[in-house]
């Protein structure tokens, strides 16, 4: 089969690689439908993460079931499935908790760009649709592997509750996925921090009431005037810079909460802040399994759309051209297609 | 009146100061019947927070109203009355938001530790009793003025469930109304930090189910051998050193919540475990407006007896001895009466 390898900064290729196969009972193989580049793949390719030696690449897809484990009970061959960005158990304590991220027997992959990829814990990570989906709502349901349900733990973590006032550090992906969450969840006002008039029209589309072009001193002010002048109640964090970090932390009003999912390069939490100004911060990485049972349904009933921060599909053979317009910011997030 | 003044490290004294009158129309003058001395009182006693110059000292306290200003509609003269330690107007978007120790109009007090105190936007500050508390119940009372609050709020930062497993870092008087307030909200499995067999016989009282002596990561582990190998959901830091805060980081599972409001002395949060373990963080002054109606029913009703962490009880004219007494680990918390 061909799969992505990535071998030093801007150097992606689409190999011949072998077969993955059924190694322990509880694998599945599945065959990709879809995959996707993810912001996290762009630091190996901007060099920002050493890559040591030619590396799989890819954490996201949808396909269809090859093969199962004979210990594997929940999905069969034929079966079209969305997988986590992490495996997991769904039976570990800290799964049963709902911290799917953490499994205690949970992993990663060896690379998803490809054309066939083994699933461990295939129970606890996959979950199928009700019967193949139409050809429209594959970006919707492979949304779901990162980039949604991380928009949506940022929100959850942040503690948007119906009416509240939202904001959202962030326009990428992630962050326009945020702003679907917290309309999802019944929000009364989200401001979207953009200063693209693309992902501006995303962030409206998903329920954005408001967009503040501001960063830094003068996006938090922006925010405090659209909030009876104390900040917002939730404030998502999709970026990870300290940067917005700190503008996310200010951002939240007094009692305010911040979910982040922006895996943080942050040189200090600002703790002063934080605890005088009753300021919480909760998130991580986000526990696939766990929301993946609400929103595939939401996805599946047409009542969200969140493919639409696909705006760029290509061939999985132009892989490299997909790392390459995310990283000089012509695509918002590309989608691949073996 | 006798008020009590800080001129310097381990130098407290009672002197004759000025009555308190009505300055604006919002405040009251209260006749003490308890104050007590605070954890945080002993920053500038043991010299860790200077004290520049003679200050009046503290901010907790029960009493009856002796006068209110024409503005004030919701507490009469006689009343006994319940206030926080921070005043609250209760009706800034901040208070509206229930962060009312972040108030946009609140502040402190002119020294608590005496025998009249004006207290700023009465309405939006204290309570009253349905009617004159029977003796026994001051404590009680007084114990909502802050450390109950604050036991409380960091229970509810740390979102403390029913049936939810607890750590509670710190068997100060806080930490042990952290212990009550995780089993008054139902808590299923609480463990208190402590090497102390009095303080560790009142967390048992309050509703520990277990007690953890060791510190560090020897407490870690322990905390972890009694909660499935993963960790507490929720963590109450009460203490607020760097050892403390990371202790209690360490001993939430993943997807947990520390709530702290030990008023922290950190050098740097540990940000990647808290983002890789996605453990979050919350806390700081308690609003204590937002909690008292429903803490004074409780203990109004006998429902909860949050005044046991007072274990010395002396006239305030012996606040010197008060002091010492905390300082040197002879008392828990110590009651003052005028």
């Amino acid at each position: 089969m061909r799969g992505t390898i990535i071998h030093g900064p801007r150097d992606v290729r689409l190999e011949e690689r072998p077969d993955p196969t059924i190694v322990d009972p509880t694998d599945a193989v599945i065959r990709t439908v879809a995959a996707c580049v993810c912001g996290s793949d762009l630091w190996r390719y901007r060099g920002i993460q050493e890559v040591t030696r030619p590396t799989p690449i890819g954490h996201e897809y949808v396909g269809v079931v090859e093969e199962v484990g004979p210990a594997v009970t929940s999905v069969r061959p034929g079966q079209f499935v969305v997988g986590g960005f992490l495996t997991s158990d769904n039976t570990c304590p800290v799964c049963r908790a709902g911290a799917h991220a953490n499994c205690q027997h949970g992993g990663g992959y060896d690379g998803c760009q490809a054309e066939l990829i083994r699933v461990r814990n295939a129970d606890g990570t996959l979950l199928a649709t009700p019967e193949q989906p139409s050809e429209d709502l594959v970006p919707s349901l492979l949304a779901l592997s990162d980039v949604m349900c991380t928009g949506w733990h940022a929100a959850v973590c942040a503690d948007v509750r119906p009416g509240g006032t939202v904001v959202v550090v962030g326009d990428g992906a992630v962050g326009l996925s945020g702003v679907l969450a917290a309309a999802e969840l019944g929000a009364g006002r989200i401001i979207a921090m953009s200063r693209h008039a693309d992902r501006q029209a995303i962030a409206r589309e998903f329920g954005a009431t408001d967009v503040v072009a501001e960063r830094g001193d003068a996006g938090v002010e922006a925010v405090k005037e659209l909030t009876n002048g104390i900040g917002a109640d939730s404030v998502l964090e999709c970026v990870g810079t300290d940067e917005s970090v700190v503008q996310a932390l200010r951002s939240a009003r007094p009692g305010g909460m911040v979910g982040w999912v922006g895996v943080p390069h942050v040189t200090d939490l600002p703790q002063e802040h934080m605890f005088w100004k009753n300021v919480g911060l909760r998130g991580g990485p986000a526990p696939v399994r766990a929301y993946l049972p609400d929103l595939l349904q939401r996805v599946w009933d047409r009542g969200i759309d969140p493919g639409k921060v696909f705006d760029l599909t290509l061939p999985l053979s132009e892989v490299a051209e997909a790392y390459a317009a995310m990283d000089e910011r012509r695509a918002i997030k590309a989608l691949l297609r073996p």
